[in-house]
């Protein structure tokens, strides 16, 4: 009998593929080893649990393990792979405090990322989180609730798998009142949302001298705009030194020298792939330091795949491998890999590095190539226009100032890339960026798409067209 | 020197002609002959002008005559354009009872569409209306208004052209209690919703069996819902016979035999192309009936254009041409005519028949090829799927169900067309659709998209997604 389809990692890569190759292949065996409690969990629901918004743990669950069981899936939690051994085949599992070896005829390493701390004195002080993980999340939401509102049932199906010894010190603690965030990426601004959302005194410190780097300057300028007009304290260009504690629990932030007192803090400086497993194994890590893939996922090892966080892609402009860890492309290269395992080929697809986000009404999203250096890293000769344009007829209620930055190759005027950003459906319209990017069009092509126009959606010349317009006339 | 540039018709297509034209090249003479007093105005916006959303007549207008003629432009209104004399290159232009001939040296037919309504009798009668003119929406405006609350003046910037005969006499009558509309497009669909805003028992006829037909069938369904929901009364698969009146007003209507007693009438049953100035100039028509051009507008004869509402353009997906009169095509076409009049060949681009609609909070979006009939006699092999998906990661408040049709070529997998139907941020979702047929996609390279992914915003699998790995799993 064949060795089964081992997994590593029971997330959105880990159970995409488990699933589609169970699906495809119904004979095949496939086995799960996910090191911890939680399974199938959504990373980019928790600001809006610890807001408030997502009512219960349990919402964040895609699948409970009894649903993965009922697949035909051998999921094995608390088991953690430490060994990969490639030339026999197996792989090393540790559970209960045993070890045991575990022969697999195809792997798939979904071993995802972990949140980056270490760099910040003090990150491992009571009252400091990295929303990395539903018992952080669950932890951090409890702290947040008054003591006496705190329901310990409250998790619904997730209440099996949380810290409860976490959750619970953290609920006996008086609510903060005031909050730093280090980091302004995603976590960071979604993070001033949900502790605005609490009535929290909210400071976030960034590094770079603007929010969100990925989206460019104007959707950074319009999201930090909209994070004041909300009380966030913005400390941009700002080195935190350390965060300092008072009977070990979190007390102020020190930045560049300056201590700002609060009671609550989250670092969100960056997430790293999760490859410790493979040291010593052979499989190549590419230049981001993600494992190395080939179109199919595969590694350089035979039988051995990565998909997700752990794993690069191919971007769609440069053509190149990239390191660009989101929800889509974990998933959508999982499946691949599970039915390609199944016996039909999929290639796991490339990536624009696409991603949407929004600091409170202030909807920005992001597609391809914007920053210059990249660009000419890449071998383009990179040129952006940005205009600021209506959502809607001008006549029309509910309109909104939508801001198009479109960034294209001076020589052929292909597209490279795009930002958006505006309170009115402005990140949906991104997507019209990643699929041009997608067909390799030029700004002339994006200039002239028939796109939809009607008062109540978009003017006759939505944003995009009118960017498109202005680059074009630029490029000459 | 050299002739003008002269062009018929001062709406979307004529006056972008005019405005793009003199931009690049201020030195060429450019006249408009437009027959009316109206110039530049949004007929899309019309019926929410008659709804009260949209508060004033003169919001409507995009640019004033004044604004026009400061941009250079030679505007002659009330000027009617009645002969095209090729050989010559002259046209015969009446006004205030005269004729005189004005030379050209390139001409711009773009004399848009006329509502159809000559098949429904009864069509003349008071209180019967065609949504294609600001005169009649302003007389509807006037007559759903109770008399002591119409304010004369009120038009704003708009007043001076309004016929204030015909709008005073709406005014001064009892406001409708009740109102039919003949014709279940785009128009009816609208003026649905404007009709309950105004509390009026709404009864809307539709010959088909569904509304919307370009929409396809999903999409139709829910927009009849939504209509359902709101009270309106939907006669479906229903010919109207007639419109029967009382003392010259709209007193019923008549329709498989049946009387309904109504108060006024909306009969929105299509537009057809204007083009009988071209009778006998030899300028050719398409199979279309409007006027047949190529890549630059460019009709059969020399140094004559056309371009909007009144002329075909070269559909994306059949390369064939094709006449679907849009707002977005004309101000394209227009511009680009202007352009390659003024010297850099400009093409006018494609169309896809993108367009989008709302019944009361149903967002529809539909483009390119979605009729198998259509598809067919394009020479492709259609097979379609429908799925009803979530807007937004389950877990997160405010998605809604969106259903999504996919219609691609069996032989090839190419993308041929889609439609999309939901109440969250649906209608905008279709210009990634439209950007797909551009790009010539298949249906597994739109499974690929690298779209965006935030819970507020769209789940992890977008519907797009969802139906495109439906219809791939179809295709096989």
């Amino acid at each position: 009998m064949t060795d089964p389809f081992v997994v590593v990692g029971g997330d959105a890569a880990g159970l995409s593929a488990a699933s589609k190759c169970k699906r495809e292949d119904p004979d095949r065996e496939v086995v799960v080893f996910e090191r911890g409690e939680w399974v199938s969990y959504a990373h980019c629901g928790m600001p809006y649990y610890v807001k408030g918004e997502v009512e219960s743990l349990a919402d964040m669950l895609s699948l409970s393990p009894e649903q993965i069981s009922e697949r035909g899936i051998d999921l094995r939690r608390n088991h953690e792979v430490v060994a990969v051994n490639a030339e026999e085949q197996t792989v090393t599992v540790e559970a209960d405090g045993e070890q045991f070896e575990q022969a697999y005829d195809e792997l798939l390493v979904a071993t995802g990322a972990h949140a980056v701390s270490d760099p910040i004195d003090g990150a491992d002080l009571a009252g400091a989180f990295t929303i990395h993980s539903m018992d952080a999340a669950a932890a951090l939401r409890a702290f947040l609730t008054p003591p006496e509102e705190f329901d310990p049932d409250g998790f619904g199906g997730a209440g099996e798998f949380v810290d409860r010894e976490l959750v619970e010190a953290y609920a006996d603690r008086e609510p903060p009142e005031s909050a730093a965030i280090v980091g302004g990426g995603y976590v960071g601004v979604e993070m001033a949302e949900a502790f605005s959302a609490h009535d929290l005194d909210v400071h976030l410190f960034q590094r770079p001298e603007r929010l969100l780097p990925p989206f460019g300057e104007a959707p950074a300028e319009r999201a930090a705009e909209a994070l004041r007009n909300h009380g966030v304290t913005l400390h941009l260009d700002t080195e935190v030194d350390e965060l300092v504690g008072d009977d070990g629990a979190v007390a102020g932030v020190v930045a560049d020298g300056e201590r700002v007192p609060v009671e609550a803090a989250v670092v969100g400086i960056g997430i790293e792939p999760n490859t410790a497993l493979l040291d010593g194994t052979g499989v190549e890590l590419g230049v981001s330091g993600a494992v190395a893939v080939d179109d199919y996922g595969r590694t350089n090892l035979d039988g051995v795949h990565a998909a997700g966080d752990c794993a690069e892609m191919r971007h769609t402009v440069t053509g190149e491998p990239d390191w660009v860890p989101l929800g889509l492309t974990a998933n959508r290269a999982g499946r691949a890999v599970g039915q390609t395992v199944a016996g039909t080929p999929t290639p796991v697809g490339d990536i624009a590095g696409t991603a949407v986000v929004k600091a409170f009404e202030m909807e920005c999203g992001r597609t391809g190539i914007l920053d210059h250096d990249h660009a000419r890293e890449a071998g383009f000769d990179p040129v952006s226009e940005t205009v600021t344009a209506g959502s809607r007829s001008g006549y029309y209620p509910g309109g909104a100032e939508t801001t198009v930055t479109l960034t294209a190759d001076r020589k052929t005027g292909r597209l490279l890339g795009g930002s958006i950003a505006g309170e009115d459906r402005a990140a949906i319209r991104i997507d019209t960026l990643a699929t041009a990017l997608d067909g390799d069009a030029t700004v002339g092509e994006v200039e002239r798409l028939d796109l939809a126009y009607a008062p109540p959606f978009s003017p006759v010349w939505d944003p995009i067209l009118v960017a498109a317009k202005v680059l074009n006339g630029t490029l000459g």
